[in-house]
This record gives structure tokens, sequence and C-alpha cells, in this order.
């Protein structure tokens, strides 16, 4: 019954998390006020209503009154009070790692919730936390980060949702929010650091990916 | 119940319009055949069937079998008679407005009809306008234009999306869409006029932004 | 009876032909890992999802548990097996137009096993076997293959599925999906050999489409 009621604080508190990470994230590029606002509301409800669709139910983001205000708050915030953050590699990669991670765990479990498959929970958990970011990439022209040789950006995020969606599912649903996120920002964090490559196909070289 | 009837046919026209600016663009940007009707029918439909998959059902415009060919026929009027008049900028302005403010209007009235929070129906109404020719920007490999430094575009349809949902909600739907879309060609036209740049963040330097 | 229970595994054989040839395409163009497995899932399912969104349904890919770790196989079976015949035209070509044939046929059906009208139903097929890769094109950064000016390949596509449509509703499925593929196969075939160019509006230079 908790469980049930769970998500969706849980959901508005990831979507603004991400929302406040993506409003500064733009700021910081330099972004106008309304270019500002479209990246973190985007970033924010972009996975989370694509999740919702793809489940075939009305978005939560929608029907429900406070998301959009409090995930358009968020990024203003984000901008006004973060932007100067965002150079600083730790802050950053704390704050991706914070909004990537708990938008994976929710997004997988509202799937399963919803009685999906485990790999439509995982897929599902990727979708929520990188969807939104995507758009904001690929409207701004940019080649999408889950597209570049980035670091285990993306296979990080696969850990983390096959983490959350067996031990959600096996154990408990806090123990895996606290895994995943610390599961994606680990696979970041000492991918920078140590700057090891994406994963590749055998005989890949690195330096002639596509990606970067 | 008037009320209840009114958007089916508005909904048409206001998707027409913008597939028959779409296609007179493409054109006039020599797109090929294939492109222009591309072009056109996402721009008319994308918005629109986004908005109605946000609400929970199924898009009128794959439901009613009138949709698709008026809208491919728009398309191709524009393309034909309109293309050689978008290097006008007094014809292009007005055009676009009026395809932007329509469809922001019937975005976010068919989003209150159908019982959605105010803040929904405002993020419907700049969806349903923007939606498909971001996919024609991108698809098309151009930066879009809402992530542009572009003289209040996306500025504009917020604002005019306030406006609308506003006078909708407490006065009456067709002044609503008269405001909406004279707010949308005002905010087009006198920024373009005047050269006013989108509004930035403070100490923001506009030749500096990333949008161009 | 056999007619209804028809699509779903000849769904999932469409899905995962195009999974597995996107995988081929992506390690040949040198994706990392999971650039390629991304590539691969979403070519193959991203266009089935849209169509059951847009008919107002639950996409099967997501409630259905075969379908993505299927997919996901097949991704890996083309990156592993394929790669190395993609840079054959002739192989090349043929896959594609399997692919692409095989999903627009799928496309259209469900979308009229469904009672959608037969202009939404060649809409559907289109985009059934379009989206999935118009996205990987667009997180990549590329020019959609879709807005090139490219042998017939987006026209090839809106022939094959006015073929299918037609043919399906008259006549017989199976038919159609051999027509459908066979002229999907040649019209990209001879159009590369032959170098016709996409259908162009009177008066267009080729060489100066906006298309490349």
């Amino acid at each position: 019954m908790t469980t049930e009621s769970l998500p969706l604080w849980f959901d508005l508190t990831a979507m603004s998390i991400a929302a406040l990470f993506a409003g500064a994230l733009a700021r910081s590029r330099n972004f106008p006020i309304y270019g500002t606002l479209f990246a973190g509301v985007i970033t924010g409800l972009g996975g989370g209503m694509l999740r919702d669709m793809l489940l075939g139910k009305e978005p939560v983001a929608i029907s429900n009154a406070i998301f959009i205000p409090t995930i358009l708050v968020a990024a203003i915030m984000g901008a006004i009070f973060f932007h100067k953050l965002m150079p600083i590699q730790g802050v950053f990669l704390v704050m991706r790692s914070l909004a990537l991670g708990s938008l994976v765990a929710i997004g997988a479990q509202v799937a399963l919730n919803d009685g999906a498959p485990l790999g439509s929970a995982i897929f599902l958990g990727i979708g929520t936390a990188t969807f939104g970011g995507i758009i904001v990439d690929v409207v701004a022209n940019q080649r999408a980060t889950i597209a570049k040789q980035a670091h285990w950006f993306g296979s990080g995020m696969l850990v983390g949702a096959f983490v959350f969606v067996f031990v959600s599912y096996y154990i408990n649903f806090w123990l895996a929010v606290v895994l995943c996120i610390a599961t994606v920002f680990c696979l970041s964090f000492f991918s920078v650091k140590r700057n090891w490559p994406s994963p590749m196909w055998p005989g890949q070289d690195v330096t002639s990916t596509s990606g970067d």
C-alpha cells in the first residue's frame, strides 16, 4: 500500500532534480531564458512522460497539476543558484548521477508497479533517465551525450538499471535506489577520472569511434 | 455543446494552415517532393498527435479519416502556390503567426476541454504548436528554431499560450484565439523588425549565446 | 482468426530484422558497444512503439516480455556476424529493403486490423519503418536518411506503403508483404544503381537541393 503510493512524490523529486541540473547546465552553456526553461522542463518531464505513454497511461505530469509548476521552479532555481557550479567536475558528476540515477530508479519502479516484464522495466528506466536530455541535445543540434564516446555514460546507466531492477524486485526499493545512484555515480566518476573509454567491440580503435 | 463540438474542425483548420505554411517553406528551401510532403504533414499533424497521446487519447488525426488527406492536400497547396511568397518577410511572419497561434489555441483548448490543469494546458498549447516543426528541423539536421537566439520566437509562444489559457478559461474561446494569434504575431513581428534579442539572463551577452 | 493472430510473430520478426540490420550498420560505422545496442534496439522497437501509441494502445514491445530480449539478441547477432557485409552494396540494399519493407507491412497491417482508415494505415506503415532509424540518425547528429537527396529512399517507402495497403485490403496479406518488400527493394536498388534522384518539384535543380 505504501509501496503503491510511493512513486508519486519520489517521481516529482527525481524530475525536479533533473530539471534543476538541466537548468543550471543550460544557463552555464549560455542559453537564453526561454531555452533554459525549455531544457529544464523537457529534461525533467520528457522521460517520465514517455514512460507513462509507453505503459499506456495518461502521463502523471499532465494530469496532476503540481508537476509542471514544480519542475519549472526547479529549472529556474537551477539556472539562478547552481549555474556557476557546473564547471566544477565533482559537482557536475554528483548532480548528474543523482538526477540520472533517481530517474532510472523511478522509471523502472513505475514500470514494475504497472506489471511490466523485467526487460521492459530496465528499458523504461533507461528511457526515463535519458529521453528528456536526448531531446534537449538534439534540439540544440548537438550530438547527444548518449551517442558520444562518453566514458561509460550510457553503459553506466544500463548497469545501474540492471542493478535497480534486480535489487528492487528481489530485496527492497530504497536499497535499490541507493545502489542504482551509487552505480551510475561510480561508473561516471571513475571512467572520467581514469579516462576509461566506452566499452568497445573487439578490434575497435577508441580514437576512431564515430563517437566523440 | 457547441463548445464541445468546436475543436474538431478548428483543429483541422489549424493543422492545415501549419501544413500549408510548412509545405511552402520546405519547397522554398529546395526540399525534394517527398521531403516537402514530410515537412508539411509532420508540422501539421505532429503537435496535435503528441497532445492527444499526452492526454491519454488516440490521436484524432489517426482515428478520423479526414485529417491525413486534408493535411496532405494543404501541404501540396502550400508547396505549389505559396512557396514564392516565403522570402517576403511580412507574408512569412503573418503565415507563421497564424499557423503557430491557432495551433497554440487549439492545443490548449483541447487540453482544457479534457480537464487538464491550467499549467498542463499552457504546456500542451506550446507543444502542439512547436513539436511538429521541431521534428522537421531536427530531421533536416538544423538547429531547431526554438533553440536559436530567435527574436522572441519561443518566448512569444509562451506569452501567447498564457494569454490564450486565461482569456479562454475566464472569458471566451474566440476572443482568446484572436488575442493569442495577435500576441504571437506582434512579438514575432516587432522583435524581428526592431531586432529585439531573446530575453536573456542578467549579465548574459547576446552575441555570445549558444543560440545564433 | 488466423489473421488476427498473425501480426504478433510477424511483428517480432520484422522488428528483429530491423534490429539485426541496424546493429550491423552501427558496428560497421564504428559505434561503441552501447551505441550499437542503442541503435539496434531503437531501430527495431521505436517505430512499432510509436505505431501502438498512435493507435491508443500500450505498445506490445513493452507489455510482451519476449520482445526486448529478442530484439537485443538480434542487434548483437547483427553486430557480431553481419557488420563486415555492410560495405557490400547489394547485401546492404537487400537487408535494408527486407527490414523496411516488412516494417511498413506490419505497421500498416496492425493499423488496418485496429480499424484505422486507409490514409492512417499508410502513414503508420511509413512511420513504423522510419521512426526508429530517424531517432538513431538524429541522436548520432546525422542528417536523417529520409531528409537527404536519397535516391527514392522515402519516396520508395511511400509507394511501398500504398501498394501494401491496397493489396492487403483488397486481396491478401502475404501477397501484399511480398509486393511491398519487392517495391521498396526495386526502387532503392535501381535508384542507386542508375542514380535516379529523389522526385523533384518542376524547375528544381537536383544539385542544389538542401538534401545532400
